[in-house]
């Protein structure tokens, strides 16, 4: 684990040298500014939630106020006289990481080098494709975008991955762009990331950081259902029959020795341990990123992205969350598990995700030009990207009815029902076409079906199952039938 | 405010003079009455729990028992003499809104003049149509209705929307239509609505009916999820990480000033403000009806129910609503807020709503009679009342994930691979038809769809997107690939 | 309730007479054993949550420690020594029923002999052929099983409803089998359940094993969503708002006397009443067997599995049930909410499932022989295991909407928009045979899906509704045109 840590050194040293100025205090006060005396006088009158908020919060207790974080250098792109009779320092409505950074150094670094931080980079992806163009349109005018944001992506994706922020001439912030929490959020000053996506403004309770319903904001749904599956396994059984037992507010949280009840997200994927420290890098304990196609060694998938934890592989990211496990579980408990769920990422990649693949392509030939405009680029997309993942994601945190009912029952369902047949329809078109190529098309097509349906894992569609396999089911039907139907 | 304030007096008027009796004690009694002590003795014995719930409400402690509510005058039809040989007075099973306002007076007149109350018109919508018939049959024969009722909406629709309580000749009430607790229930006396929909009998908790949960028994679902939409918001995440500070059993209960963690249904909907009372009434503070196909402002949908509220125009509402933000949120936020949700509610009508509209007017005469035998009609049905709503509504309560997968998403999706797809075939079956209002219906048909796709919202679906557009997208997908794909 | 209990304490003698020896000590001791002071003292460095969640248990107070609940006989299977340095005697690492029944005899016989112990029957049945040939692949290698698991049922069905534990050569269990807490699992001493499935280690919290997420862990998702359905009812929204007063870790647990809020899973099938013990078969109590195709009454499902409670008749057990209702519900309400449930299930018995049946025995000449291989397997397997079951369960727990839209809706949009035109493919298909079986077969479906739709339930499909109804029908219609659309 050392080397996790010195490899996240070498991360912190790049983020520093980088050429942007901090724009706030540096260091708490010994009482609290006159500034945020003055922040104070009216906001409590006008929003007295967030002064409450905050006087609840640790800030307060160490004269951090309003001031101490909102201060910009005039020189920030949006920074403002906010009313010059009153505050006549040039203040920013953003903080951005880098002015957290001030004071929460290494917790910003890791940040910064995390997958989180870089979660807007999706503005440019596939998925933004369907939030512009296939479900949306532009037409969110702002005096920002003349030529107009997809309502589906500024209400939707944004909010979660993080919006690439844009000030205004007046220092105002395009509407379009904020409000905005998303993890990834690309901010004025140039820095990645929005820490008030976990730690809500504003009393940045570290207690709700830890509660499972705060990383369950974006870490649900059908695509990623970290948080159902969370809650229907017996970690998250334990935490709410127990959560007056967690302790969550002490800031010493390491697990077996602060709390013991349960585990919640931070527990596995941030918390100290006996051994491990903090960290806000949450790559740096899984050992499968279940986000593509096919799940592949987390270590490859940061290479990609130009991530310093692309040194770590997947085995030490694994023992590092062994580690973890072992405050509630002994080695054996923990060696077998992973069988388990290596064995699951293992059938989908090899009975779906590859084969799906392979189809896809062979399909380009016969596939209308514009992308989602193919009923079957959806049942792909959907395969992977919705059932797949559910099946990878709950397999990783023992979430049974996730990973059977919404995984691999969904993904055989859409496979045979869905796919195959949507294949089907499209060599038949194509075999009727007038174009060579589309008729080439369908047989190659054809033949790389016929492949994957005559494989092993496939070949019971085609009722060739090895008879000793067969004789065995229709025994086990026959029990069934005997107790389940009149 | 005060304008929404004096029209609700208006409709306040208007109920008082209804003709009917009241069927209780109209104040508090100084010591609990001599049949509330009978009803106690034996009700203790049988039904514990509800002497309990009693006992540990406000009412127990203002001497309100049994009687004072379920008191009923002889006329009533529903009263009855519960038991000749101890209490010889009749009550009623029922205690009703008409009931409840001899003591809550503006309580129930606000209710009664809100849509909560008149949910029970549903009864003769489309979506009954469906509980009765379609998914249903007239099975459930009481003595009330020789003819019978369906099941379906007996134990479905009715038990949100409100039944029609029917009374038997012995003054008990028909089983169809009771128990029941639906909001817009019709009472034997002629008044609308259930109070014990959101203040559960015996206890009657404030704490309760404020709590997100109470509000879910109906507000959940495919056709409306504000209740998971709240849930995944960052509101509910404070709201349950502070569920311990929110001081949800005080009676003065005001945003900011009572509690300041987060707010909950009650908070935005109803609750008090700094500058606003409470109010029964829980559709004064919103400013779109996202209810029907094409969303529409408060007004015109109070206009066509008839409600005095009709009067209250939707930026008097959103003023009503913004006051409550700014509890928490500077206007900035506020204001932005608002540009982002109507973008995605122009986006949702002009985009699906009103070209679907359109287009199942012009599928008209290509379908066979009886509604939802065409599998386009469900397909209509639920891109507006399912993934149309859950968009809106997502938009409305910022909960990312239902705008975006359960809403803009899959309302392309279906419109694209469902919709379009089902219209084609009941072109080429118009076409092929001897009938000539068929064929001809099948070409008016083509033509609204072609200018449909042809438009600048759908073009893309034809390969017709901007080359520009095209370009920029092509290099987003190569980005893509590069990141998540080998 | 005098025969139920005599009735289980015949299975008790019979669960008694049975032959394995019994594996740990079999009363508390006075003092922690010295095998136990050993285990804790490597354990709370290596394992602290463990030791700790004992610390806080009555098993700590009691002095029944690690050694006691794990010590083993020589000659059980799954004996070994651990440590041989250490702890010289022989240790099973699973605590199986036949232990915990040392001291728990009671709670263990009634487990013994409920539905909940047999679960892992389902690894021979029709669900099964789904996990391990459909969906998934022998690709889990194993010691103790070289001919390979499935990843999909090893994950999935097995962590519910149990695997069937191996022990392999040195005393270590097999990783496809365990870790499993599912609640059927076949312990390698032959004794059938997982206490732990509830009663998680090592704290064995009753709290939490009163709280509704701990029987959410299996009993949810799209077949059978008992978790989400309680959740939406009011007793979900009371048992929530009111969780502080639920008393849940008192030892005397009586619904309405020793809490009044709300029932958790627990209070309406095991848990105490004023007349009723506690009872661990979780059968006693319910009316209705819902899991088969049709609705069957418990006794019968019972006397297919052969349990004891088969001598227990339906309306015994409904009279158990009314019962617990009688705790906050007096008489007349529980009486018509039986018979709101009643008309339900005929409804689902009548319509779907007893013509679904019929439908898919017309079908079978032309179906591909491979089950699964047609897509009208899933579409009827969802209809009766899915959303039937939805429907069933909902209308017993009194949830609206999992009643009504994940319910009857469900089920009527896949009767008509799925499995009717598959029907008719399947038809079309088998008249253009040249196999005359197929014609034949195309024939008799035709006449049976005719039969079925000509009748009172279907026949509004083919615009046969009855003339006054349908006029009833179009002025409701109209009546919602005038209030919903402009």
């Amino acid at each position: 684990m050392n080397r996790t840590h010195w490899m996240l050194g070498v991360g912190a040293v790049l983020l520093l040298a980088q050429p942007f100025a901090r724009a706030s205090v540096s260091a708490p006060p010994k009482e609290f500014s006159q500034e945020t005396k003055e922040c104070v006088a009216c906001h409590k009158k006008n929003n007295p939630g967030i002064v409450q908020q905050w006087g609840d919060s640790k800030h307060y207790r160490a004269k951090v106020g309003c001031y101490e974080c909102h201060a910009a250098d005039p020189k920030d792109v949006d920074a403002f006289i906010h009313d010059a009779k009153k505050v006549k320092k040039p203040i920013s409505i953003i903080v951005s990481p880098k002015d957290c950074s001030n004071c929460h150094e290494k917790e910003v670094m890791e940040m910064t080098e995390s997958h989180h931080a870089k979660a807007s980079r999706i503005l440019g992806s596939l998925d933004n494709l369907l939030a512009e163009v296939v479900e949306g349109n532009s037409s969110l005018i702002t005096e920002g975008f003349p030529e107009g944001n997809s309502p589906a992506a500024v209400s939707g994706c944004w909010q979660c991955h993080g919006s690439q922020v844009k000030v205004l001439e007046d220092g105002a912030l395009d509407p379009a762009t904020w409000p905005n929490t998303g993890i990834g959020r690309i901010n004025p000053d140039g820095s990645e990331g929005a820490c008030s996506a976990c730690h809500s403004r504003h009393k940045f309770s570290v207690a709700q950081a830890r509660n499972p319903e705060n990383c369950g904001k974006c870490h649900l749904g059908p695509d990623h259902p970290q948080y159902e599956i969370y809650e229907e396994s017996k970690h998250g059984a334990a935490f709410h029959a127990n959560i007056d037992k967690m302790n969550l507010d002490s800031p010493k949280w390491i697990a077996g020795e602060d709390y013991n009840a349960g585990p919640t997200c931070a527990t596995c994927h941030m918390s100290a341990t006996r051994k491990q420290d903090v960290t806000h890098d949450v790559g740096n304990r899984i050992s499968w990123n279940n986000r593509p196609p096919v799940s592949v060694r987390p270590e490859e998938s940061d290479a990609k992205m130009g991530l310093a934890s692309a040194s770590i592989k997947w085995d030490e990211r694994r023992d590092n969350m062994k580690d973890v496990c072992s405050a509630c579980h002994e080695s054996s408990w923990v060696d077998n598990f992973y069988i388990q769920y290596d064995a699951l990422i293992g059938l989908y990649n090899n009975k779906y995700a590859k084969p799906g693949i392979a189809l896809m392509k062979a399909a380009k030939p016969l596939l209308k030009p514009a992308q989602f405009s193919n009923k079957i680029d959806w049942i792909w997309f959907e395969l992977w990207h919705h059932e797949g993942r559910r099946a990878r994601h709950a397999a990783a945190m023992m979430g049974p009815d996730y990973t059977h009912w919404h995984g691999t029952y969904d993904l055989a369902k859409h496979f045979y029902t869905e796919m195959v047949p949507e294949l089907e329809q499209l060599m038949h078109d194509g075999k009727a076409s007038k174009d060579a190529r589309k008729r080439a098309g369908a047989n190659a097509l054809r033949a790389m079906l016929d492949e994957v349906l005559n494989s092993d894992d496939h070949k019971w569609y085609l009722n060739k199952m090895d008879p000793e396999m067969k004789a065995k089911r229709e025994a086990a039907a026959a029990a069934f039938k005997a107790r389940y139907t009149k």
